[in-house]
């Protein structure tokens, strides 16, 4: 919920309002029973988009921030991080034209829904010498883009370490660590852009989520591992947390 | 055969240089049984690319710095010219996230190949109401992005009839004839963006096909309609003026 | 007064929404004795800004809107048609860089403004080969940016044969008349950028101007060239029609 | 000296060649009596540039380069740390539209040059609060945009402390420390982009420079704080290490 009143919100960067609020964080979250936005957080689906997909939309909206942040077509992209959002990337990259699509990620459930979803490399970096392939696949040039969704400090270090010269790194995976960077070595010899992602431009990416859904662009059904009714709520958040699972849809009268 | 030596060469826009030459106007053209042309037009084909696309590489490359000259990914784009580098574009603006395609032009044997291209709609307009039509499928709005690669008076006045507000449209066909505009209506009022498109940034377009052709992401067969040994010469030429034929190979050993 | 409904305004292009009112035309204008506007519509002057620019900042704030439309720093500038939001071009594109200003215009009155404002050449278009000119001075490449606010077809003419290849043509100027043009010769070859310019980003020139006036990077008492009272109304607008006025303070109590 | 056949050289990016030579660390520099440079990295004087301006060119095209990395007309700029290319970054933001110029400098000799050069604010981050005092002047949002030149450790602390959110920290200076920061508060949060700067767009910044010299744009003479004839060097050299002097020119046969 931006606050519509700031430089930020009112030059069209409300995703980084000066005065957020978080519903879930600073106001009450949609675990609750009833929850109370602003009409202008409402967007109504097009009946043609499969309605499941409704409670995925927001993360979505992530991805295709993320991968819209700078040039994509006919480039090789780079995902660090397997989440959701960096496994909906993966669609959103190839749907855009990213030509060779990486994915790197520890969890080998996460690495096979990232192969459901059509990366062209699920790389495991506690077993695969990534930059040496990433370096293989890309002339010893390095990814064209590297977005970087998982937040943990080895997959930081990896992101600046396969992205080209005069590339872009785009930040969204959070960590609450410091992480110790060579400045020269790792940005300014090689001219590269780093970019920090937070949230989205709200209306954008709506449009550009109804544009490539309903033009069959997206498929994101492997994200979409479970379908329970709320009574397994426990369980699904056990599933979660091992890998297992990714997107989880609850269904509050059952699944029938 | 850019001069290397004014502004526009020196900073990354060869492609548009004061002096140029070019091949075939300017210069002896591959018509010709020997050609001399500067090392740097030389372009090696990578061998996973299908050696007949050597020969219709050029204007493919004008066909991604067309569509690629401004924001396309989940973009409504229409196409008013279906010649080879109008089709090219289609190939290009699907494979790059373009979600719904309008080609629009009156030779029937082309709309039929733009169809094999996989254009959302092929419109005639000597029969179909192209504004309607497309003003129905964008919500009213208009097209994103009009590529105007046919040169006719009347499809210049479709494009911009067709481009919605704060739309960019991409001049490449060339007439001789001057055309007529309403500038306070078809431009100022519609805030649009109106760019000439004459040829293609060399090695940024090399590139990109090339990564697009080995990532599988253009099937540019359709445009090859014939393939004819070096006799035949003068039957190609004239399917090529009737529209049945859009781009021929021609072998100068015969077809085998 | 926009919608704020339309994917224009949802997309921070609320300056060409598709239903936006204008005060003075499609509503009560500010000749009235009161008027009600939306709330988002008003500014607060800050107190270190001269209290008579108030009256200004609107066509200040499109001559913001137009000359920062594209890359200005280190660029050659010509502005065709000197009424005052072209007046208030000199003064921007001076403040933000550009190189040599050209300012053409065939009012005598209003090209001694120009002058005033610090362009560096007052062309009048009926007497000076104003093309020979701009070419001399740029190298024989033309200008960088043209900026047309004439809205006649031989400025607009003008503006075509003095940008340079690559360059950008940025319309303001409007005109009831349908304009011809060679868009082979005009546009394409030259890889020119067209751009139709309409209103402005309310509040991003809002700050815009807020800063450079701040700055003490604009000067524009030259444009204010009359201050009457109301009951010269009259007088000021035969002043308007000659070119000897250009922006009029009308007070409502006397000047005192 | 780029080698001008890799993806970067091709595509615009010579400037961060994969396969770069330094003169003076890859090749022989300009400290011998005999330098052999290509043709292609010479550029001729324009007559009506001061003819000392020529040996401090490519410096002040590294401050161009940096300076117009992004958006800059109507911005707060910081720099933080000032040798040369910082003095020089501070004539070139003010020429090019930046309104509040904030130069960060622990050396009072070099603070006294910034002051010169008309910084509005030349602060010494070891007594100065530097981020309370550009909160302050920036209405509590920071630095739209910070030049980082220093390269010291406490200086890039600095250049993340003060920019605004969705602001540009562009980053210059080299160091071989490792650097430590916070990712998710100092980058994503805050949705800011980070840019490596390395060497200058070669032609393109001969081109700026000489736009902007001859139009009177940039006064450099603070910067070059000495000359002195070649028996003088050591004495030089040891002024240069105390921050004295900032750019000395030699003339070989003496100052007469």
């Amino acid at each position: 919920m931006a606050c519509g009143k700031c430089l930020l919100c009112r030059t069209g960067e409300a995703h980084i309002c000066q005065n957020v609020k978080i519903i879930g964080v600073d106001a009450d979250g949609a675990f609750a029973e009833y929850v109370v936005i602003p009409e202008s957080n409402i967007w109504k689906l097009d009946p043609a988009i499969p309605q499941e997909y409704a409670s995925i939309l927001d993360p979505l909206g992530n991805a295709v921030h993320s991968v819209l942040a700078g040039e994509i077509a006919a480039k090789t992209v780079a995902i660090t991080g397997c989440g959701p959002i960096g496994l909906f990337s993966i669609a959103v990259a190839r749907a855009v034209g990213a030509t060779t699509i990486f994915a790197i990620e520890v969890n080998e459930h996460r690495r096979r829904i990232a192969r459901d979803m059509k990366a062209d490399f699920a790389l495991d970096p506690s077993k695969n010498d990534v930059r040496a392939i990433v370096m293989e696949q890309t002339d010893g040039l390095g990814a064209d883009v590297v977005l970087e969704m998982a937040g943990h400090p080895s997959a930081i270090r990896t992101a600046f370490d396969i992205v080209r010269r005069g590339g872009r790194v785009s930040l969204l995976g959070l960590t609450s660590k410091p992480i110790s960077l060579n400045f020269s070595e790792d940005i300014i010899f090689k001219g590269i852009t780093v970019q920090g992602i937070s949230g989205r431009r709200m209306y954008q990416t709506w449009y550009q989520m109804t544009a490539l859904l309903k033009a069959g662009k997206l498929d994101l059904h492997p994200v979409i591992t479970d379908r329970i009714g709320m009574r397994d709520f426990a369980k699904g958040m056990e599933r979660l947390k091992t890998g297992e699972a990714s997107k989880i849809l609850v269904y509050p009268n059952g699944t029938q």
